[in-house]
């Protein structure tokens, strides 16, 4: 059985080690070259595009910022999953709005502009301080501005305004401008859905950012309450979606409540834990639900963590003496601030999790996890 | 960093995938092509051997009966780990049998013989019932002969006969004849060791065979006195072979004492439940410790068995249902008998272990896996 990825990064290079085992072979399409090949040697080249969906018995998306032509030529073939729908709607903040007011989950007030007028309406109608994101491109903080104060308005607005002009993808381009949520923490949550529309869950993640990117997870299995509100909001969204295949929510934790922050139609980075710490990692789920297998069980097996490496290709092999320290390594180039790997680690207990955290922690040079130590130490 | 791996079959196949996320490229060199290829298309071409060995950083085996001629190509480069001492010490039971005895470790009442002389002298001065064994092929029930009455010496006899004068290898065939041990059960303990000296085990482990191949294997992690036993046993059969990497000891139970069986210088099929039962799986060790990485601990996470998948390339999709249940196949053709895949399944206790492990033999056909639903029963 073949599966076709859009996309030859690491959740493609993951899913292709989680799928060997089930004999399914993954394949990737690589964007950039255009050209299918081996997401874990990329040195074999299986053709282009059409050949590629031709011979998929699957296909599937890593990311969700994919040209519109090379989605439909996949939704034509009848194989892909999720749908064309839900990978652009992950692609595009006004219609990922539009999908958590249709689904009736609570996210952030705030108002989509796309001229001047709307924007001095936004910043009129909402409460200060505001976010404001650009509905096209951008993740891990990239096309983003914040509005703290009304002086700084003007030269955000210039910002803005040659962003929007400068925008080449052929499509309008539009800001979301939201209400900043003074939240207590940032979770997630990855759960998957079949075909069949069976939805399993993942336990909530908590998640610590650095300069908008992840860089700590933390599974959390204690809190019943959130676990059942993230569940229902993920339960909403994939049926609102007829989604099929794994979707992470972000969420901020208000209090006791959670607001969706943004939504991603794909395998997740604060699910990268799951391999070390669920019964069936979310790759495989992925791919089993694409593949139309049984959904696998989607429970905590122990306590477990990730830390995400960042912009450097090398680590103390010291850490790899400390029990459950799993690395992974995505074979990438170096590049400043790049996701080249991450690391898991397990306790069978979340005392002895937190320990050994420390431990990895103090072992990571502060220059390459400027502040995990930090991040960590709070737990 | 390549490692080489001497055989490209299942267990240089998980070796590539164990090895991928630490940025370790595993190619094997099939014996039959005599072409060093990618354990996991089959499809890669790096070359012959003396390429393989150039490219290598590290060389080792995923089974003891490699041409001599190889395995002195691969220590005269310094990067074969196991030695060659080591891997011919498991594919000749004469020399397993001397190091038993040098390292002082408790086997079985045996002869070497290799002529009608020695044959009937062993006959007479050991204690029926006898298994004799072929020192140089055969495992997995080949290659061996039972002998309950003298009356079925001289039948026997013949055989062993043509079978010693049929040996093509050029290396002087003989037979090991043991007393049958009347054993309780058959456990295994695989471990693993580092260049520096530094041992870690694995719980045991109890296997049950059918008809000479291994079918189930369940981690037992409750007998300390045996547990204590093997880890003695290992240490001194790993130390006096200076060994570098992941070694499996197969012993046979009586009462509480146990003796062993044979030595494996490599991952072993009873250690694939550590794949998701321990905290690093064997084939993860065996790379560890063959690029001089820190050993990963070998703890038990879960309670986790084996069911060995023989002869056949399918099995119900419907056991993906259950908990804990991972399906690894092996990727290749189907023939009777062949080692094809297996399943891991786990449980939070040794009862739930055993509920799914119910569940599961139920749902396997009984004709693809005659006797695990008998065995399972008597858990």
């Amino acid at each position: 059985m073949n599966v076709l990825v859009l996309g030859a990064g690491q959740l493609a290079r993951m899913m292709a080690l989680a799928s060997k085992p089930l004999n399914i072979n993954v394949r990737a399409y690589d964007v950039g070259s255009e050209r299918v090949v081996d997401p874990l040697s990329l040195s074999v080249d299986y053709g282009d595009l059409a050949q590629g969906i031709l011979d998929a018995d699957a296909i599937t998306a890593e990311f969700e910022h994919i040209a519109h032509d090379v989605l439909a030529a996949c939704e034509q073939s009848g194989k892909l999953f999720p749908s064309s729908q839900a990978i652009k709607t992950g692609g595009d903040r006004r219609l990922e709005k539009t999908l958590l007011a249709q689904a009736g989950v609570a996210n952030a007030k705030h108002k989509i502009i796309a001229n001047k007028f709307e924007f001095d309406e936004a910043i009129e109608s909402l409460t200060l301080p505001l976010i404001m994101k650009s509905a096209l491109a951008g993740y891990d903080g990239k096309g983003q501005w914040r509005l703290k104060d009304k002086s700084e308005a003007e030269a955000i607005w210039q910002e803005i305004k040659s962003f929007i002009e400068g925008d080449t993808s052929g499509r309008p381009q539009a800001i979301v401008v939201e209400q900043m949520v003074p939240f207590d923490r940032e979770v997630s949550m990855v759960g998957v859905r079949s075909k069949t529309g069976q939805t399993l869950a993942y336990p909530l993640t908590e998640n610590h950012h650095s300069k908008g990117v992840l860089s700590v997870s933390l599974a959390i299995n204690e809190h019943q309450n959130l676990q059942a509100q993230a569940t229902e909001a993920f339960d909403k969204i994939a049926n609102a979606l007829d989604y099929v295949g794994v979707l992470a929510i972000e969420f901020f934790q208000v209090g006791d409540s959670l607001l969706v922050n943004e939504i991603a139609p794909r395998v997740h980075n604060s699910g990268h834990w799951t391999q070390q710490g669920a019964d069936t990692c979310q790759f495989e789920n992925h791919i089993r639900a694409v593949c139309q297998l049984p959904l696998g069980s989607t429970e905590l097996v122990r306590p477990t963590a990730m830390i995400n490496i960042l912009g450097t290709d090398s680590v103390p092999h010291s850490i790899l003496e400390i029990p459950s320290v799993t690395l992974h390594w995505y074979g990438k180039g170096k590049r400043a601030g790049r996701k080249m790997g991450h690391i898991n680690v397990c306790g069978s207990t979340r005392t002895e999790l937190i320990s050994r955290l420390t431990q990895l922690s103090t072992m990571l040079p502060n220059a390459d996890f400027p502040d995990v130590n930090e991040y960590v130490s709070t737990l």
